[in-house]
């Protein structure tokens, strides 16, 4: 089959590194992260000619991914996300006695891990899944984004350069170029045990399709986008019209819209201030001028999926921008919303400096909308203190379509941190069950096993009598880290 | 479509019932398990009559499924399961300042569950799948198994009597009758969140594929069995034969080998007491008279692939029972370990009281049968203390291919407690990141949320400053019982 070579050089490398300490697995990942500031201004020269994102950004980037390795560094060395948890046997137990059960989660396999246009970084070849699944003991087969290969190439050999100096086998993480066809054919080699991947709904849904008709069928992580709508309630637009749109379209604009918590859809209550509102929301996003997109590809579907809009019934493109080959102006929409409601195509996402804002006329109208709208990576709700006060029924509603619920500030900018959700029902992911950002990333990669009536020499560390590692365990339904 | 009506009743309990307390319920599952032994005998007889089990395994199992209930509601009053997570604002933080995050699991919504014909009352109505399913929070819509409609009824009516005792609604557990067309139109249902099943490969994969095809996918749990292979090694056979065999000829027989960890396939090493070791497994299994199996079906399967088995080449029939239409006598069967590489359909599970027993020359050759076996239910190694201690490679080998590694003991007799996992990489089950028993199994019914900058008032009491609920959480990255 193809890749077999690479599959097999990742199982033989797994049979290794699953059996690492902990502490030497954070070793790697703090020392991939080095090798990556290592490589200084080179990387961040290289992928801002690749992606068109500017230095900074892509500082504030770089400064996420390696943080972002550090802190699963941490995790692994603490070891709570183990699940460790041990039932003492019960030899005296009437009718049957109980024996001696050990659990803890190990390593899922090695893992194929695609990279993500939008972050040539922190969601890419060292990005948060590679990241998180070299944690979980996983090797990685990386499939790298064809729009940033120098800069792929530059942080696969600051991995390369981290796993000599560890002394570790290059089979935990391989590097493999190619487009959609390569991709399959890693998605569906037999030794492939999970698939994770940050992109559009054709892509992440076309990969979910084929890990399910793989004669063993494997999860897939896929990060889709969403729309990531904002709430904005009646007082809270009373005199802050000027202040939110600024606010909004501050994220919109952010990255050239290609965030995947872009908030592209504003429910706006209409009031006399409304023009106002769209006016400065407008004005705002005309005051920017139109930067370079991640590539050709993404601002011709940007452009095209705004014509797409334009056509449709009962919508005004209130900022309208002029057609380009590679920059992308922002553009701004607006329609009511019993047009919403009547026309899934309102629901899409474009991907780009776009919003489209939605007025209503009664805050009750906003509990149709969350039962009607999709699943959704973020759902923001800007009220004030006695709106939001007065909101649970909304929030209670609005909860079950997102992964994360903001009550202020913008869903653009997501937390690598441990209480952070990044995913959410379908289609904003194939697995509501997962986050890709943040340490429960790590969950992902990894499934129980239970060791009955184990020797001690046998057990891993983890679930030894003494608890060697001094680490959280749930004994007999008691979180303690004591030993036995 | 079919099933609005039940979906639409499961979707406006649902809006009530996650809103409840923990110990609003964890009082109905007490309540419910209460309503089961009130049943009395009626139950046992009833469910004797239609399954043909005996009533002292009846009486076991009823125990069984009273104390899962009462086990999920001690595990949701205590709440650790719920994964609540808070980082705190770090409003100082340069460059951007951090969020307050607060991350909890949430319930999926109405999911479906499905009857198993093995445990009429452990594993179907008021079963483990139903168990975690409300006890995380899901309505449950429950296609009954045909083998036992009266006792599926008489458990529904002690439901329905908690819920009402509870006065709650009844769209919390409803009941739907019916076939294979019924359960896939449950499954297709769009407002169905997930899946639970207990069967064989061919039902639960094709619930996995309809729930894969769907608009919106969703999670499936199909266990669906396996043939559990007991791995003997060479010195614990010397001089333990009889008692060896007389071991796993019980495993075997329990519940006319109608368990998903029934032992099929047995690896013992070819030695002078091999052939003396085969009578006393024959000698066992033909001492216990055959007793009915489940229903005819099962039955006639059963004698066809023992049929199948027989014209393999390279495998003899030590043990042919006489065909019946409803009674399933012991069957027993060896073969080399050379031909059972060869012949992937060797590792197939025939459902019912029969084991293959397996002969190897050396040990090692264990190895290249731990990577040629199919991912388990269980695996279990025989060994003496030194031998087991030796053994480290092949264990590291073996625990890639199944959810619960023993080390002593039968893989029978599946314990309701925190460190089970009864669960293991496909295709012992679609979801080996998963456990149908113990307490984890609740975590396949919830995903995560998180609530950014959310008002005190809003936020479930779970993550609340003042942790109103005393529970543990991680607080920072760190577990602890502390308020804010």
């Amino acid at each position: 089959m193809p890749y077999d070579d690479i599959f097999a050089k990742a199982e033989q490398a797994f049979a290794r590194y699953k059996k690492l300490p902990a502490t030497a697995r954070a070793h790697l990942l703090r020392t991939i992260a080095d090798e990556i500031d290592n490589l200084g201004d080179e990387l961040l020269q290289t992928a801002h000619r690749e992606s068109h994102l500017p230095l900074t950004r892509l500082t504030g980037e770089r400064g996420r991914t390696v943080n972002q390795l550090r802190l699963f560094a941490s995790l692994v060395e603490e070891g709570t996300w183990l699940e460790a948890t041990i039932d003492t046997a019960l030899p005296d137990r009437t009718p049957i006695p109980r024996p001696d059960l050990r659990r803890m989660l190990i390593p899922l396999g090695p893992v194929v891990v695609f990279g993500a246009s939008n972050f040539p970084l922190a969601f890419s070849t060292a990005g948060g899944d590679t990241a998180s699944a070299l944690a979980a003991g996983c090797p990685v087969v990386y499939k790298e984004h064809p729009a940033h290969p120098q800069t792929s190439q530059l942080v696969y050999a600051a991995i390369k350069s981290a796993l000599q100096e560890c002394e570790l086998p290059e089979g935990i993480f391989q590097h493999v170029r190619g487009g959609k066809e390569v991709g399959k054919q890693l998605v569906e080699h037999p030794q492939a045990r999970a698939v994770a991947f940050t992109g559009s709904y054709q892509g992440g849904k076309a990969l979910f399709d084929l890990a399910c008709r793989r004669v063993a069928p494997i999860p897939v992580y896929a990060e889709m986008g969403s729309v990531n709508p904002i709430f904005v309630l009646p007082e809270k637009a009373v005199g802050n019209g000027e202040q939110l749109a600024a606010q909004a379209a501050q994220s919109v604009l952010l990255g050239v819209g290609q965030f995947c918590t872009c908030p592209g859809l504003i429910f706006y209550p209409a009031a006399e201030a409304t023009p106002a509102f769209l006016e400065t929301f407008a004005q705002k996003l005309r005051d920017t001028p139109a930067e370079k997109m991640l590539h050709e590809t993404i601002c011709r579907n940007y452009y095209h999926h705004l014509k797409g809009l334009h056509a449709q019934e009962g919508v005004d493109l209130i900022l309208s921008p002029a057609e380009d080959i590679l920059s992308g102006g922002a553009a701004l929409a607006k329609t009511t919303l019993q047009q919403w409601l009547q026309n899934p195509a309102l629901q899409e996402e474009i991907f780009g400096p776009y919003a489209l804002v939605v007025t209503y006329e009664e805050v009750t109208e906003l509990q149709q909308v969350a039962k009607k709208l999709q699943g959704q990576l973020t759902c923001t709700l800007w009220g004030t203190s006695h709106e939001l006060q007065a909101s649970s029924e909304l929030v209670d509603l609005i909860r079950e379509k997102c992964g994360r619920l903001l009550f202020s500030g913008v869903p653009t900018g997501v937390e690598v941190s441990h209480a952070m959700t990044h995913g959410g029902p379908f289609p904003a992911t194939t697995d509501s069950r997962s986050t890709s950002v943040g340490t429960y990333a790590i969950k992902r990669f990894a499934r129980p096993v239970t060791f009955q009536s184990a020797p001690q020499e046998l057990l891993p560390e983890e679930l030894k009598d003494e608890n060697p590692l001094g680490m959280w365990r749930t004994i007999n339904g008691q979180l303690s880290k004591d030993s036995l």
